[in-house]
């Protein structure tokens, strides 16, 4: 049985994952400190739904399936407790086998403060944004390099991290030709907020630790997920994902899908021709499953973009637009000043093979699945706190 | 009179920097939290001769010159006390006047961890090192935007960042064409130690708020400096800056220097043929001079690569040799296994043009200049531990 450490689990993306290799038969072990549940308490934020937490949300999973999946709360950023993880002094805040798993095969680290309005909401919350994030990543680094320099660490990244830059993005490397000379080196990356400024430091940070001691890493440039509906935790709702609409954790299209069925007008920010690569909750969850079968070798650092296509804000606005009013919803759109500082007319064209070429099968998004997903969001309608969406977080 | 505010004051270039902005007429307040006198303390480390603490030299500096160095002791992580800096509520640890001086004009921002053994000593060291440096450099942006964006950062980077590309490397920007497309980018960076790479994290992170905020920085890529006298500190033996020879804090040259007066065979660390560029401690001095003369616009991050000539480890080892065996000092040469991860063969050209366009008259490494040196430190040579030179911290 493949053993799984899965680092900030209690997430959008973390708990779905969990759910995921628990079901197709791996070892999972699910370790969070419930930060994200923190900050949503002290800014009165509610997601869509409620979502339990870890230990209940395992609990039930066990209940039905009879599958373990582990639970650890504790806070990263101290390096002795994520050295435990690895020892047989792990305790287990749920379990129903509570002896040690064993050292992992894989560790999925998604345990960083991922909101980039946050990140720059103040001074506090930047630092803390900034610690948490590299503390994390150092420390697992430190820790894996003690315990097993074979164990995997799938890390999430950000298609952030590039930026919009005026040439082709290539998947994580370019080769640069330079008054007649050539090298090769991590794709040149500009980012465009605090928090993903913190991911490309996590790149230069594992990228130091692979070729120093000889890690094996993958990092995953991954694009604004959108929806909350994965096979797996489909059995029952009570296993649902946590999904956000506020402006501080909802991604974009996600927020978008709440305010079309509250009659709160689409908020393109700026001209909204800012054009991102765009993914699929259930396809992160093919792509982290298609990474663990391909591991790097040591010393390795395997990036991929983890996208499926790409969109303008108009372009979405504009899709969801179409599917509600078809669903008899009247969508309205409005530009408002773009609170944050990007380039709202850029070139943008990024690779995104790498995925594809490993198995990966697009799930692009359609009317249908937008029309789904409407459906989704108005099963919760009457939660919709509409003060929450929109304050203007600028930077 | 113009203010200007050193964070990081005490250390080896920190304090001479002070001497002579303050000999210059400016007023100068120097902040530290003597975080390298407590690592030294832990780990048995004793400079070549006994250094005063800020407050001692400071009382000295003003008996002889009549010129005033306030002194400020705290720790920068926390962003109250860098905020403390900018308003009365500062509280002096010495000062003729105790009344605050008013925001700076100018901060100079040494204040980081600048060793790279100690940054990968352990997982400790590894936290600190990345946590303090990062940290003082976000409390010190966020302070700026708070208080006055006109306010000149200088800050250190250094050559490692760069590390040894197999193209020539420019200062700080490059523009790249990729598949017919152009754009100018940060300088592809990839560090050799962890120190280094936090120095990487300290350019992206200015960059960002750079752009984001319209803050004015200077980011000085210095390769190792060498040499302890300066014009201004020269009046008096207790004013000298600290002079290390051991393993963690001691840069190359000045380790040899001594190894050289103690019959230590020089220690070249694998094949010696690592470049590096070089720069004598009093042409620092003017490089930050010239900087804060030269200030960059509001929105626009300056880099210099602050060096004046480039080496091999093996020519420096033979110059001080050479240099020593003249003075009848004979000096052995040892290569011995490198204890880091670095490239032993490799291309090196940097630029350094720049500080040359604002006025430096670099002043070249010579054997003149290595005798005085060596001289200098046969003062001291009854205060040398051998056992402290090399103990051999791998990475």
């Amino acid at each position: 049985m493949k053993s799984i450490l899965i680092l900030g689990g209690d997430g959008y993306l973390g708990w779905p994952t969990a759910v995921f290799f628990s079901k197709r038969g791996y070892s999972v072990t699910v370790v969070d400190s419930y930060f994200k549940r923190n900050i949503c308490k002290n800014h009165n934020i509610n997601t869509l739904y409620p979502t339990l937490d870890l230990v209940e949300k395992s609990k039930i999973w066990y209940d039905l399936t009879g599958y373990e999946i582990k639970v650890v709360i504790c806070d990263l950023r101290n390096h002795e407790e994520m050295r435990k993880l690895f020892t047989s002094s792990i305790k287990y805040n749920f379990a129903i086998d509570h002896k040690f798993t064993g050292i992992p095969e894989t560790v999925i680290h998604y345990a960083e403060q991922p909101s980039a309005p946050y990140s720059v909401y103040d001074y506090k919350s930047a630092n803390f944004t900034l610690i948490n994030n590299l503390s994390v990543t150092n420390n697992l680094s430190w820790t894996i390099k003690e315990f097993d320099k074979n164990i995997h660490i799938i890390k999430l990244g950000t298609m952030g991290e590039y930026g919009t830059p005026n040439i082709d993005i290539e998947e994580g490397w370019i080769d640069i030709n330079h008054k007649g000379r050539t090298d090769k080196f991590l794709f040149p990356r500009q980012a465009s907020s605090l928090y993903h400024t913190t991911k490309i430091m996590d790149t230069d940070l594992l990228w130091y630790y692979v070729r120093t001691w000889n890690l094996k890493v993958t990092d995953l440039m991954q694009g604004p997920v959108y929806g909350n509906i994965t096979t797996d935790t489909e059995i029952d709702d009570r296993l649902k994902t946590s999904f956000h609409y506020d402006e501080i954790f909802g991604t974009i299209i996600n927020r978008f899908l709440v305010q079309a069925v509250v009659d709160f007008p689409l908020t393109v920010y700026g001209k909204g021709d800012q054009i991102r690569g765009y993914i699929n909750i259930s396809d992160t969850l093919q792509c982290i499953y298609a990474s663990e079968k391909n591991p790097p070798k040591n010393g390795e650092l395997k990036i991929f973009n983890q996208i499926v296509e790409t969109f303008s804000v108009n372009q979405i606005a504009d899709m969801i637009a179409k599917a509600g009013n078809e669903m008899g919803i009247k969508v309205k759109i409005k530009k408002i000043d773009n609170p944050r500082k990007e380039k709202e007319k850029h070139y943008y064209n990024p690779v995104y093979k790498g995925l594809k070429e490993i198995g990966i099968k697009p799930k692009l998004m359609t009317n249908e699945i937008i029309k789904k997903m409407i459906h989704e969001v108005l099963k919760y309608k009457n939660n919709i706190n509409k003060d929450k969406i929109f304050n203007g977080i600028k930077w």
